[in-house]
């Protein structure tokens, strides 16, 4: 190969088939999930008001976007001049795929919550395949989306025009652009508004029904407890599609404008350009085979399985990534210190710093490790010293990753220079389609058990949606490690292209107004974390004056006389979190447009830096904090520290309270807000450089 | 004036004057304060008691860090080359003119205490003038000794050479800057080190003495007692001024290079060189007279004599400033937009700034203020809405001061270059004589009433001692914006005086190194917070051990047949933070070291920037959640939400333990450490320079 065009139509050829394969296995699968059966009646009947609120709260949040869409794409048509006209058009594609994900992925999971309770009254392996198809379902999903939405930028590019590496780059990728900011604009809304749903509805249920009220977790008499099992959905599945599905784009497209940043020759750039999609097709594949690999056998731990598709999947990947390496650069001329296999290296470097990543966290938040029974020990002496000890633990927990992408950083550039890094960012999420099969499993399967309480199924059945339940934990710490790296390493790639985009040679520090952008650029996340939080607190209280109304005004819900209001619950944390997503949103969106029209693009790099620098290092701190009072909690239910019902366990649950929406809502958030800003940042661009004369 | 050595010896004389005149007034201010009587022989032997305590911690501290102090002055005079090895000389002078500053200001402000209560059985005004002589004293000593330091740095070089700017920007102020790390590097380890005693002093009386056993704060029979009224001392007045001392050093040397870099005539630059040195000396004049109007007259709140004092002293600094700037640089030549003007509005900025940012923070942290409100709201609901409000408010506080200082980096540099900075950053300290008198008045009343409640005095003398512990606030927390804002300013001076030492003409921010640097440089103040708060963790626990054993072992404590053991407390609180400061103060100190001469002179640079950035933001967001926690505890303590004894007041107690560690450990040495991280990397630029061969 050696024509552009050829390379071009080839490595689209490509993709094509990878998306294919990804949404073609998607299908079949959600339909072999909708034919499996749910016989209880009781169990159909919540099962369908989950779902139904769910899908409710998720068309009443994309109708609430649809007119920010709009205006934003108006705001890239009149902005822009020329060809980069089409980037509203690509913008809109990014935020509807997004949508369409978050839609499938959360139809697909409402599905699969009951039928899981059903078949583990079978057994565990039958329960384990639903709920974990589930996952694969989102997983292919987003992954298919994102390739099929690639795909189409570049396919109508390619019939309308001759396409040079130029033109690529000064034209095709910037529209490209505009795709990956649709999908994180609508991310953004995702994560907010879901985070705050789950966590409003989770807080009113837990501190008036179990505590005031005296009633276990999911029991059915508690009016918001459909509400918040429908959080579970908008949050951890919705909200974690369209994360990820933005993590995956954001890098794809990053890698691709840092490949037409490599001198050379026009072969060699195209195929630098080229390479990420075959990535990310290789990547599909390696993922369907791992999925293939979660089967339990008798006797073995679900565990076993989960973490032979995630590290099968992975290897694969790794080694398509050499043959493929090696196939596709043979013969070209690399510049020094660039080569096929520096380039593989590059990928494995990423999964490597990914995978460590995720090991820390594990450290840091899992069950029975020294951290988590640091905390253990610190419930002993109540809620003051479980905060202290947690917030202590969270922020050291944050050093370790950081230095992980550090060295990432330096090693990708010793390998490939910036490529390289996009690489590394690039490897991390390559095999993003197993990858999120894990984490969406997690969800579907502690809803499967909340289903089984509602629906008073016996105890043996809860007993295996728990262990389902708990066996996720590992492989998912090892996907948070994945989405916090490649969130660090994919804002950089984003603001190096940004740099690229204006032409500037250099952003020097010392400049008084690069400077000024950094510091804002530091508050930025805990201005976002303050909103998110507060609109937490604001929302849940509103659940919970409604849920002490319900109990004060309908004394019968306890003893089964009369029946709790579920929907208007529901509509409480529906409305709270669309009300208050936007302006988090809005601020996140529109702080760089303000900044680089008004400060000019040296204030507006050091903004960007600013916040990811801060808003990596908060994020962790404040995902690890929660997730370690998480587990703390979890140990002293099993036993640890004087048990249920202590005053250990009391200050526990005043751990998890503070740090689920550190670990829910704000956390999450930031990964998305750095990308975010980055993202607007670079589309607008070509605007700053005619708006500056630069 | 035009001769360069007439200027230096001028701008010698003035500060000779200035030091005077503050020594001066220390030491006929401390001999009165000694002749005032302590009739009561109860109040005597308490009084003795916190006073030895103090003192021996001092004393002992001292001794412990004279080896690092020696080793440090040891590696400053092997790595250094010519006349550059006096650098060690400066660095132990400056390490112990901060000791002797903490000494004086500890051994007046624990002897002010036990008067202050004598004097409260007199009268408010009696009792507030012992206080705040007390403070002044401490305030005083700081800004004397301080320019004792300078004085003999420059005066000694003057006697030995000729001083040209060259020689000056070459040598001198190099050697200068040793002097302000030696005041950094004892800052940091006393404000660690007595935030730990303090708080793990704290947290056990607290936890055992007022919830477990339930006897009131301050009872005589706690055995924790005295030790919590040593940490006080050692945390609020010996940290504090440590803390001003470095930063009121560390703004005028900073001026100080930033001078000698204007391009200029040789008697400009000696003279922009030299200014700082005349602001400084003002500024102990206004503080005097500042400190002489703080009387209080019949039926006024001791509040209006506090802020005549401040803001009086503000005005005529501001005054001096404009006469001097006018008549000390007439008839030079200035650099196009610099002009005498220029620079009093520069210094002016900074006053604005810094009294913009206090306002802020007592909008935040003050009594009955909206923030404030809401959490004694969320108090109701319990401690976890009462730690989230709290958070989610401190982390939205940090965005309004951001902006602040922002504007004045912004503003600085338009009006007078990075000159115009490092003097807005001296114009917010001019007047710390007074502005650290107000804060040290504030533990000398509230220990006066501690004082009084062990001593069991009539419950009239503690309302008076309370009433002046109250007003002590919003001047207070005007000090915190100064120290802030200064603390961030300074901090850039010193980062640009060390790149104008190296010689770097641009920092790219494109750099891969640089970048890294940036991001391990923002993880650092949450790896040094988290320190701080696990050593805070594991001191207290040790406390909390100690006095149950003591309740259990000496049953009669309680009916007062036993007399506690009160010198075990205050040892074990005091072992623990001699432990525990030294490896976050090692870490703060080595980190640039190291970074340094592996990572290179760019990682530094990014380094710098990032541990400034986040730990600012960090900073406010603690300090500001601290302060808010602990209003609104005592909102509810004066009958909010149901007032003392509800289950909202418990919630408050949880939220006010959580934010001491916040507030009076983690916060302020933030402030330390970032200055610290530059003022390290400055003084090893020599060093660097040859060992990079830049």
């Amino acid at each position: 190969m050696g024509d552009n065009d050829m390379i071009l139509e080839f490595s689209l050829l490509i993709i094509l088939l990878g998306s294919l394969v990804a949404l073609f296995y998607s299908l079949f699968r959600s339909r072999w999930i909708f034919r499996q059966p749910v016989h209880d009646a009781k169990l159909q009947k919540i099962g369908k008001a989950i779902s139904s609120g769910a899908m409710a709260f998720l068309s009443r949040e994309y109708r609430v976007l649809v007119p920010f869409v709009l205006i934003a794409a108006a705001f890239l048509a009149v902005g822009n001049k020329g060809v980069l006209r089409y980037q509203a058009l690509s913008f809109v594609l990014g935020a509807s795929f997004s949508a369409l994900a978050g839609f499938i992925g959360m139809k697909v999971a409402t599905a699969s919550n009951s039928r899981t309770t059903e078949a583990a009254r079978t057994g565990i392996n039958e329960a384990l395949n639903i709920a974990f198809s589930g996952g694969s379902v989102m997983g292919m999903t987003v992954v298919g989306l994102a390739l099929t939405g690639v795909f189409i930028i570049l396919g109508v590019s390619l019939v309308l025009t001759d396409i040079t590496v130029l033109y690529l780059r000064e034209s095709i990728l910037p529209i490209l652009s505009g795709f990956s900011l649709g999908a994180s604009s609508m991310a953004l809304f995702a994560r907010v508004g879901g985070g705050i749903f789950t966590k409003a509805a989770d807080v009113g249920a837990d501190l008036v029904g179990k505590v005031e009220a005296g009633i276990p977790e999911d029991d059915h008499r508690n009016p918001a407890t459909i509400a918040d099992n429908v959080g579970d959905n908008v949050g951890d599945v919705a909200g974690m599609g369209a994360d990820l599905f933005e993590s995956y784009v954001g890098s794809l497209v990053g890698a691709m404008i840092l490949g037409a940043a490599v001198e050379g020759t026009a072969s060699l750039q195209m195929k630098l350009v080229t390479f990420p999609l075959l990535i990310a097709a290789a990547g599909v594949l390696a993922s369907l085979i791992g999925i293939k690999f979660v089967k339990v056998r008798k006797g073995q731990s679900p565990q076993v399985a989960l973490n032979k598709g995630t590290f099968g999947a992975a290897i694969l990947a790794a080694l398509f990534v050499l043959i493929m390496s090696l196939l596709y650069f043979r013969g070209e001329i690399f510049p020094v210190s660039m080569s096929p296999i520096r380039i593989f290296l590059s990928a494995l470097l990423g999964m490597a710093a990914g995978v460590s990543i995720g090991l820390i966290t594990e450290y840091f938040t899992g069950v029975d490790t020294r951290p988590v029974n640091a905390i253990v020990k610190a419930c002993e002496t109540g809620p003051a010293t479980t905060l202290i000890t947690g917030m202590g633990m969270g922020m050291l927990s944050a050093l370790p990753p950081v230095l992980i992408i550090v060295t990432a950083i330096l090693a990708g550039d010793q390998l490939s220079g910036l490529y390289g890094i996009a690489i590394a960012a690039l490897g991390m999420l390559m095999t993003l389609g197993v990858q999120l099969a894990v984490d969406a499993y997690g969800p579907i399967a502690d809803n499967a058990g909340g289903l089984a309480e509602m629906a008073e199924f016996p105890r043996a059945v809860r007993e295996i949606t728990d262990e389902l339940d708990a066996v996720g934990n590992t492989t998912a710490a090892i996907g948070k490690g994945f989405a916090i790296g490649s969130a660090a390493l994919t804002s950089l790639i984003l603001f190096t292209a940004f740099r690229e985009q204006l032409g500037l040679k250099v952003i020097d520090l010392m400049d008084v107004k690069t400077l000024s952008g950094v510091l804002i650029g530091a508050v930025i996340p805990y201005l976002f974390s303050s909103m998110a939080m507060n609109a937490i607190g604001d929302a849940a209280f509103a659940m919970i004056e409604e849920v002490r109304r319900q109990f004060r005004e309908k004394p019968g819900i306890l003893d089964e006389t009369e029946e709790p209001d579920y929907e208007r619950c529901v509509d409480i944390s529906t409305s709270a979190a669309l009300k208050k997503m936007i302006l988090p949103g809005l601020t996140a969106a529109l702080t760089p447009v303000l900044v680089g029209f008004t400060g000019g693009v040296f204030m507006l790099s050091g903004l960007l830096i600013g916040v990811t620098v801060s808003g990596v290092v908060l994020a962790i701190f404040m995902s690890n904090a929660g997730g370690a009072w998480d587990n703390a909690k979890k140990m002293i239910e099993s036993g640890a520290a004087g048990g249920k019902g202590s005053a250990a366990h009391k200050a526990s649950v005043v751990g998890d309270t503070v740090g689920d929406p550190f670990k829910d809502t704000a956390g999450p958030s930031l990964n998305i807000l750095i990308k975010l800003m980055a993202v607007v940042s670079l589309v607008i661009a070509p605007m700053l450089k005619s708006f500056w004369r630069l």
